[in-house]
């Protein structure tokens, strides 16, 4: 147990859940990571598309990031309702049950878990992947270090959501602060230079003009920078993590999380135009991150570039961090509506739902084991799905606020309204550029998911009706039938017969005879060994049944003897009783056979209603 | 069960084992393989060693032959002594265990079962390697082969003796007619051609002599030739497989393949020094059987030839018979004795000792599977446990004929006591030879074999003294304490609180409440639902009792109640009742925690000896 308290802590009480809690600067460390570490490749991914365009294309980076950042604006805008409106957490999933149906909340849950599994995934390769362009020697250890990676995510979120958030919180501001850094001074060297900024380290020449400019490519532009948006949803499941006052502290995070986000958004795409920087072709001995060159032009190739870079990375590769804090709440909320096994919503030691994090933990685990640790392939299945969830969450905000008799409702249903188109689009502009490239596999994986949990549900609610609470009828009732199969009279048996006759007046000892066996010390020692101390005691005496087996099966005679029992003697309980002979050590198991193991589980399955079965150990005497 | 039948054939009743025994002729192939096929590789092995003294070498072979066919002598007329004084089997071991002690029959025992084992290993690979040097594209199946063969083998075994004797009958004539007629043959033309025969296809050149003879090189070609005896023992040990007389038909068996083996080695011997034929060097291009030499020698290469070296193959390869055919009785012996567990002694559907037949198969193909189906070197390990169970029975026999009053026991004793002699020397020579090879493995190996074994029987024998039987104590019977831990109130508590009041009117129930849960709705039900019922069916009234858990745990409560109520209850028999939902389908796992099965294991692992657990299941009713 000691060594486990070293590795997750001490177990907690539930009282101390209170102190368990945190407060903003941890939350955006735990929660804000997937969204703060988008500003690294979501510009990027946007300036890849514009990649044809050449020189022209950069004009174009500021529209479509002030069009994201004005739907990151409106998503805000939604979930910070949210968070008001559904306290207990739960996100999509609660917002989409609660305004539009149990069905749309499924599929808005089984959007983000397929996001969220794929999200530790990307997160942690991504990082590995970047420290192996760094130190090429690594790249044999790759999976190794994925899952290396894993195991120390895993056991920290274990240890409770406040390890995580504190263990987090270094990088994550140096990451925010040489971020902001680097725009804060770009921005101001720009001005001063009216417009035409000096480049330290001058970025990669922009290609040559390949297309001309089309609706469908700035769309697809605007789509792929979306991908900066993914993980917006996180402080909306987890409200319950915070200190109190719940609702104001994690709003506040949410606020310092978009905050952030939209300066580095829209200082990436502006210092982008001014200093001249265009994405590289990804894969090729040319490529540069977008960032890379950032930071390069502006501050030089010095420690703050080396400093910000490592920052980077670990953030990226600490994104995982996000599905770790919110996979395990969204499941339980569902578990807690009855769509997902119960035991989801059990908090383990460390007052974390502990089944979530190992469910997501061995999940990410099979998909980087089966991608070697390179999850390239992974990356068009990412972001369908938290479009989806936005959608369903911005439309069932427009029903929250159509029923609402607020004073705003009004104003706050447009706004939603206006969020929901525009995720709509982006969802299907996403799902239509990326569907060849595997976005196919989420559109058949979400609704798989939808009917898995519809079926546990239907499980649950088959089990709730027919268990339903009943008084307790005890008109008829009669002590039991009980059978004891016993195989020779030794001191385990006569064990086995005294616990019987505690338990009933009608006893029937069953005894299995193959032909090659000899039973008659058995049938012998019966009237002295059973009965006669029976009638002594003036007990009832108990009845021997020998049973022949031609074919030598044990088990198979004393099972159809006890079914007869049962069919001849309906509304008894019968009790067949086994005694069993305790092994404490494995290898022991060996030794005897486990007839009585086999008897107990077919009786159980093929019994009608009546039979339990009672085991009736045997212990050695310890040795000295 | 139709496909296991099928394959493995209908359940035999056990008063059908009459039918299954069999005859003189199946007995040869069912147990004389071992010993028929060693005539292919024994004389062989002897002219390796010899091949340093060239031509020279073959003067040497008639008279080393010579030596081992007496040799054989003395050991056949000892095994068909041990046949008659011992006709329920069990050969070297009951022999060594009878008049020795029984250490020294479980030093034979585990020198036996160790070459069984290697002898099936050896036996699959020899077949398949010579298969694979005549169809050399199949060699990337070597161990898909061998492990094909091996499950061929186990099932023939699995479907009963019969079975196997039939099947291998007529590769077995096919090899013992042709060999012999080779034989026949030769000796034929030798004499006609006054002893210096003609070779049809002449054999290869006899290297040029590079050392010269020594008392040393002889005894190593001795030892190298006594391979040829592996498998003698094969018929004392399944003396019970022949049909009535037993004794008379195991003996004749017996006598067959001896004097076979001892036609073939001498004709070999003769034969190879007519023809001038010695070994070749293995492992070389210019590698050539000595029978392949012989055959070609003797008769060409015409359709002779090929069908002989193909039932050669086809023996080597089913000489790994006679280890199915002998471990399981050994091991039944053994077990018998209580020196294995007792299953060995279970004899399965079709009347062979089916545990024994498993562990053999499991046993050789991890074997085969680590050598990767080719065994050269496990061969170095063989031959010294057949040796030391040979000499282990014929100084037992010295012992029986010591204490023997019959007539002619002192002629008997006398060349019992050669044969020990014989053997003892045989063993001390390969063990030494063969020591830095491999043999020191089992050298090891057999003693660990034999001190697991010493700990079997020491188990069984506690267990027996524990357990002796003694009469039925009712003196201070008195209903059990029940205790019923339930979680919620539903018809699965309902149905376990009346089977608990059926049982006893002491009852106590048990809820863990955590402080997350809410309880309220047990305690309220409580009295309405179960008090009120009990009090009006004049029943004795359960007791509710609420557990704190403030950790969570739901186990750890439980079974701490329960072993303090054990405590402060000494004398009474505490009966812990578990509701279970009985899950049909395996998926239903998942759905439901398994709590109550890690509460029964915990308690009968840290009970004292007083708590019996009641498995009450509950099921949900079938689907239409």
């Amino acid at each position: 147990m000691s060594l486990i308290d070293t590795i997750l802590g001490r177990p907690l009480a539930s009282r101390e859940a209170g102190e368990q809690r945190i407060g903003i600067a941890r939350g955006v460390a735990t929660f804000g990571l997937d969204a703060l570490s988008s500003a690294a490749y979501g510009p990027e991914a946007a300036l890849t598309v514009l990649l044809p365009l050449g020189a022209a294309g950069l004009t174009f980076i500021l529209p479509i990031t002030t069009a994201i950042v004005i739907l990151l604006g409106i998503v805000y805008f939604s979930y910070r309702q949210t968070i008001a409106a559904y306290p207990n957490g739960g996100g999509s999933y609660t917002v989409a049950r609660e305004n539009l149906g149990a069905n749309a909340g499924l599929l808005a849950a089984a959007a983000l878990m397929t996001d969220y599994v794929l999200n530790v995934a990307v997160g942690i390769s991504a990082g590995v992947g970047a420290l192996i362009s760094a130190v090429p020697n690594l790249q044999p250890y790759t999976l190794t270090l994925c899952l290396v990676i894993l195991v120390l995510l895993t056991l920290v979120n274990l240890r409770g959501v406040g390890a995580a958030g504190t263990l987090f919180l270094l990088p994550t501001c140096i990451f925010i602060v040489s971020l902001c850094a680097t725009v804060a001074w770009g921005v101001l060297a720009t001005i001063s230079a009216g417009g035409h900024p000096q480049s330290v380290v001058p970025p990669a020449p922009l290609p040559k003009v390949a297309e001309v400019v089309s609706v469908w490519l700035l769309l697809r532009a605007f789509a792929s920078g979306c991908t900066a948006m993914t993980g917006v949803e996180a402080v909306s499941n987890g409200v319950q993590a915070f200190r109190e006052p719940v609702v104001a502290n994690a709003r506040r995070t949410l606020t310092i999380i978009i905050a952030i986000l939209i300066v580095l958004l829209l200082g990436i795409a502006y210092l982008a135009r001014a200093y001249h920087i265009g994405a590289t072709e990804p894969g090729t001995p040319q490529y540069q991150s977008v960032l890379s060159q950032l930071i390069g032009a502006v501050a030089g190739r010095g420690i703050f570039y080396w400093i910000s870079i490592v920052a980077i990375l670990v953030v990226l590769c600490l994104s995982a961090n996000t599905s770790f804090a919110d996979f395990p709440r969204l499941c339980h909320a569902v578990a807690s509506d009855g769509y997902l096994p119960y035991s989801f919503t059990d908090r383990g030691r460390r007052l974390v739902y502990s089944e979530g994090i190992w469910v997501l933990a061995i999940l990410s685990g099979v998909l980087l084991t089966a991608f070697g640790g390179v999850t390239d392939r992974l990356i068009p299945l990412f972001a369908v799905g938290a479009f989806l969830a936005f959608t369903l969450s911005q439309s069932g905000m427009v029903a929250h606020w159509w029923k609402s008799q607020e004073r705003g409702a009004l104003a706050s249903m447009a706004v939603n309204a206006l969020g929901a188109s525009a995720t709509t689009l982006t969802v299907v502009v996403v799902a239509v550029v990326k569907f060849m490239a595997g976005a196919w596999i989420v559109v058949l994986l979400v609704p798989s998911l939808v009917a898995l949990m519809l079926a546990v549900r239907r499980h649950y609610r088959r089990i709730e009706r027919e268990t339903a609470p009943r008084g307790l009828k005890l008109n008829d009732l009669r002590e039991p039938l009980v059978i004891v199969p016993i195989i020779a009279w030794n001191s385990i048996a006569e064990n086995a017969l005294r616990v019987a006759l505690s338990l009933s007046r009608e006893v029937e000892v069953l005894h299995v005879e193959s032909e090659d066996s000899d039973a008659k010390s058995l049938k012998e020692l019966w009237p002295s060994c059973v009965e006669q101390p029976a009638r002594e005691a003036k007990q009832a005496i108990p009845r021997l049944t020998v049973l022949k087996s031609p074919f030598r099966f044990v088990v198979q005679p004393i099972l159809d003897h006890v079914l007869e029992v049962e069919r001849k003697n309906p509304n008894r309980t019968i009790a067949v009783l086994l005694p069993e002979l305790v092994e404490r050590q494995w290898y022991q198991y060996f030794l005897h056979n486990q007839r009585a193991r086999i008897l107990a589980a077919r009786l159980l399955l093929q019994g009608e209603h009546r039979i339990v079965i009672v085991n009736v150990p045997w212990y050695l005497r310890k040795r000295r």
